[in-house]
């Protein structure tokens, strides 16, 4: 049951990810709570040691009925109510003078806001790790590439080149940008919840905040002082930053599906198993990894509106708000994952054709060098008559239908001005990226100062 | 495999409405599609008779594997590759001389656009019975509690009364409202998609356009005249209009949820099995169907958002918007029928208190009833005066913490004017509910008009 | 003040929509309310002719203080509250004894509301006309195209042919769904809203009912049998197509910015006075109009989401989701325009080249029709042989870098099969296009039924 | 111009924010850009002294017609090409040998960014200075009411007590979540954009480094290493951190509206000039501040997806999604300020009524100690009978419409457990506010350990 991605989601989920969003996974994470609460307060002394030896024994989701477990949630509004009363029956079950110290003190939102943060930090771990791929092989693509010209293109009309390398520079950036972020949202939200019934602990006495500090640390969770019920922004901040990662991701398939266009040619995605292809149509190269990418992309900005929209939390525990959190964390997380798996996936195999990048630029005639003749010209022939000039180099390439270079041999200010060597030099596009390389440079360092090594 | 609603999902997913968009339902729709097309085709001469035979005896779901069409899938980008293989696969075993009829002249967007049609038509009826029912509920409410007053709230203020069915007949006019247009939204979805690879049904000659004919036919749905490949109204009006009729659900819950209140105590939720409720805090009556409802309202705006934004399409099939569409239709019909289905379990068996009702307005004090003292009095004493005459009143009253019907009496110009019954009578709010019956009639009147009857 | 569109807004709103909701338009609507309240009240002998004709006079925008409206109602939380004040002493100035008149029975949301249906209507105008003008441009444009050859592309991968009156058709399909939705949307928005303090019309008694028809009538209005103060469908129905339509322009600027690349060229925007160019770069065009269309785009599908979410409002008044529809609904009309006027510009004055087309489908070598043949030959060589012919075609084609026409020859049993005029005719495109003729028919048919002409 | 806010955004921008964005301070910190590139490039010799004094002469907003600019900037799709050509007319008018300086190795996009930074800045301080007064406005709360018993509501139904200032604490702790985040974030943003024409800065040859480092220190911004023209996280964190707070505001602003509701009564926005308010509604105290919040609330989620929707940009320069940025910020930072002004004005003001809050709590009758009794029971009677007997005294206390106390009575087995005077003492509420007080003091702490002193 919970190894399967529903058909309805197969182009939108990551089926690792959605294993850590599993019931198993859910429901272990919560038991986890329950058993580690128990030993806390028997640690504490606050209940027999034998009720926390009972209680953890039976905290296990294996044999927990789960299609029951989502039933009766759905009537009680919380997973915490079926649950507790399932663990509560397994420890009656074989020790019935313990079954009443599970749960103790704990509210429902304890165990699942709890749950949730377990299972947030496991897929900040597996995210983590995707953007350290992705990171990895583009940082190897912006060294490998430092140099290779392509055609820039803004506003989807090519300008001057720029190199391979920082575009892929480009793309590993925007993936640095959202790490660390990630790093720091997902410290803070690593955070143990827990109130009690309103927020106070007063069942526990005096024996809140002692019963907090060892449950944050059996759990392996930070103690946050206080319980979190309805200020959110600790799952909240992070889900927003797995969508920008997301996103980041969507911005590189969006690149990668403009340079797979037939008339573009200059990238493709690797292929492999099952992607794209057709035997009747061999030309076609589908971005399917890319479209994968673009899906989540499509529905990441509206994930993260929905959880900041869940912001505004009733008193101490919410009616809507809280209990949207689940459904829209996971499917943050599935479509963030999917976009970086799919992004790994094309950055570790994409392939490229260097001679397409030139033969493009060569197409463009040398028109996309204007700026750098007249800058150029300008210091020997004065600015305004450089300009001139250029300006009218420009029109007789366009109205004879040839290379902006050859157009420049009928003027003679502009050929007493540069020699035949030098009006060929305008026009090598290796010579006109200016600090391309020295970008790429700096982003391959700071990749590798934030840990990244390929 | 398709019957559980994982447990991240069981707040957020109508269970009825997950059996809609199950595996079986999607490859279901998908085969009936491929069936249809093979039948639409012999009939027309196209391709051997039996082909179409052998073909619709291999197009049912049974036996299919689910979990490797999903895997698939994600690696095609769409599941017509995989579902078109293991059908033609399927028929092969028994026919190999008819295993390459399968999907002639079709493409793979029209397998899955139709099925998205298919499932949206089910998805429409199951939510068209849900407001249905939810109307009745409603109408039965208005009508019964037509003259039983209730404090008005403005801004979550006080105001005069207004009446427990006028508020009732507000939530049916919000439902009816969006009723409405769902209708429509159905009909112009209720449409096949059929242009083969590029929209131009070439790979079929002449016959294409009867060849669709015949299909939406069979199918039970419009034929569009034309493909919609990259126009996406027809299916976001629909997901639209879901996503209103589970706000208006919503708007009913923030009131249903409002009235609950300990502190306001004037109606509450059926409770019933497994809602809320609580053996040590028996004056808790939780309002969980409300929650469900409210929680489907958090993610339905952010759903419907998804579904427009994923509109603007490439050129003859989309990279990323077309692919995001499943999973967010499916999440909108799943949410807005939990939110119906919810708000049809509270309207069914609302309770309420009308002496509490009662209570709440006596607890003003008259002061809410200062508006209709003054429109009263002024006829008699001149505008001006009598609204001196008012103020005062409810300074007296407020200073002296008393009800306003005994400050009138310290006030020689008001006892002029009206007698003790007169006075009396000014704070009777069944004297002050003004056109509330009358526009309980008129919604009712139209409900019935559209066919809802209770 | 308020025909300026401020630079922050410049890239994203329509200069005449921006007009339809300035201080003056929306002050003026808020005061038409008033007038034609004031009237129907004296009409129905309620209130003095003398106050009606006083209010009247009063009740125009000019001269009113917009800055101090402004701030006032950022205190007040409306504007009726300082413009009704601001009414009244305009009235008490010149007629003390009619001041008391003013707004009577009615409150601040039946002001505000009501102003912003007849915003929305004149709004409703203005969309429509862009919409029947893009319409009537796409109409021409796909009736004059409707046989020229352009290649598909799916994925963002070409295929065979379809014609460029075909996308243009399917531009104007996209119009011709959401211009349909928006005449029945803004005849059910176009209502009068009128309840009083509460919506039960108390302060009127029983003439309620016969006020608000009366004011209806006036206004231009239906009257809605019943006020909707927090029943927002309306509103919402109305806005939500709003921007589904900016999403439709948006669709067609996507398709329009792809076929300006450099490297596609098949079209271009109209260019026009300070429309992008450069002298320096002389063969950019850029996309300025699709961008304009395009920024709209990003913005519609959250501002369709604000206003859905805001349909949960609570009991009588809403404390947030009423008062965040006006700027959103300006904003949804002003980006909705925008990208419709940047759409009819195109529309109108699209340049194309038709040789581009051609050459673009040449540059793919026939591979784009390798389904074509094979469905050709099928019926002479059996399907099976067919397809491994037409395999091995392509294979020699793309290994030697040839035309699959002259990888043809080279096999005897395609030879045999065809003569060479029938191999020519495999790889021409005008023998290829299907139905997309007859699609297009059947659009400009649709259109014209719909009103539309050209 | 600048200084009005629209009637149509009156409720949901904050004037002092609507300066930031005012045209004067964006087009004169676009001019600071070009000021500042012309007085680096001089300050390393690429560009003549004199040029640099003449260009930041002519580099002042004074004077500019913005009317022209934002017409112009909607044809040409950036403000940049009329300004940079304005001030090159302003410059030559004067210096005619100098235009040619104006903007050089410069592109559009260069301008607009770095732009766009300053303003954000600009925009953080005033966001960090409203987040300082609100926090230093309820810490000092917190710490007042640190004691002040209060009914706790979760899914708005009343439960054990916790205390005043603990609510005011949790406000504080969102506030200063989100605060943390902003500061990195802005530190993040405040950063140059420069990378010429494609990203490159090739115009410049080898200074192009150079040039940006001395550039970004004029302009008091970070050297970003290298361009980021399509990689927008820097920007877009900054505005959804905007947005957390002013959601974190929402959250203050929902709890107080139901605080002020009549029928609870325990706090109230301090009024003040023009807040709501009525002579013949003297009871209502309408939440005015807080429905501006609640309106920003509305608005803030959709506005952050649009953000990061728009993080999917093509290749070196957007069609679209950059040129959405600015109004999205400008409504982010608009509506987040508004909230906040709200909010400070009710943490600074809010009256409140410590005796209501105590009288709300008994009017529950004891019922909300349960637990406690059940807790305290336990220990001598043992669990089972312990909670048996608490249900039991409950069944009598709601069949009998006393309070739970007087039903503890009937009870053997509790008046021999417990004296009458600890029977008394189960139902006092300072008696049960477990960690409250440890909570808020942490809290308290972390706000002084963070800067915020009260």
């Amino acid at each position: 049951m919970t190894d399967h991605v529903a058909i309805s989601d197969a182009l939108s989920a990551s089926r690792a990810m959605n294993a850590v969003f599993s019931d198993m996974a859910i429901v272990g994470a919560a038991l986890k709570f329950e058993r580690d609460l128990a030993r806390s307060q028997a640690e504490l002394g606050l209940i027999p040691a034998a009720a926390a030896v009972a209680i953890a024994a039976a905290a296990r989701p294996e044999g927990m009925d789960m299609a029951a477990l989502s039933r009766e949630m759905q009537r009680a509004g919380t997973l915490a109510i079926p649950l507790v009363k399932a663990l509560t029956a397994r420890v009656a079950a074989k020790d019935p003078e313990h079954a009443g110290f599970v749960h103790l003190g704990a509210t429902s939102q304890d165990v699942s806001d709890t749950a949730l943060v377990l299972v947030l930090v496991e897929a900040g771990q597996l995210i983590t790790a995707l953007i350290d791929r992705l990171a990895t092989a583009l940082l190897r693509l912006a060294v490998a590439e430092r140099d290779t010209p392509i055609l820039a293109r803004t506003l989807m009309q090519p300008g001057p080149p720029t190199t391979f390398g920082l575009k892929a520079a480009g793309w590993l950036a925007g993936v640095l940008d959202a790490r660390a972020r990630l790093k720091s949202d997902l410290a803070t939200a690593a955070t143990l919840q827990f109130g009690g019934a309103v927020g106070t602990l007063a069942a526990l006495g005096e024996n809140g905040p002692r019963v907090a500090a060892a449950l944050a640390r059996r759990l392996g969770l930070a103690d946050p002082g206080a319980p979190w019920h309805t200020q959110r922004s600790r799952v909240v901040a992070a889900g927003t930053t797995f969508a920008m990662l997301g996103l980041a991701a969507g911005k590189m398939a969006r690149d990668v599906s403009l340079l797979m266009q037939y008339e573009v040619g200059e990238a493709a995605e690797p292929g492999g198993a099952g992607r794209g292809g057709s035997s009747t149509m061999p030309h076609k190269r589908n971005p399917t990894a890319s479209i994968i990418a673009l899906t989540a992309a499509q529905r990441l900005p509206h994930l993260a509106a929905s959880l900041l929209g869940a912001m505004v939390q009733e008193h101490e525990r919410a009616t809507g708000g809280l209990q949207a959190e689940w459904p829209i964390m996971r499917d943050i997380a599935e479509a963030s994952a999917a976009a970086l798996e799919a992004m790994v996936e094309v950055a570790e195999g994409i392939t490229f054709d260097r001679a397409r990048m030139r033969a493009n630029i060569d197409s463009l005639r040398g028109l996309v060098f204007a700026e750098r003749l007249f800058l150029t010209l300008a210091p020997a022939l004065g600015r305004a008559p450089a300009y001139a000039a250029v300006e009218a180099a420009l029109a007789r390439a366009l109205k004879n239908g040839v290379d902006l270079r050859d157009a420049l041999d009928d003027d003679p200010a502009i050929t007493g001005a540069l020699t035949p060597a030098e009006r060929d030099a305008m026009f090598d596009p290796m010579g006109y990226l200016g600090s391309a390389g020295v970008f790429v440079d700096r982003i391959a360092a700071r990749a590798r100062a934030e840990g990244i090594s390929a």
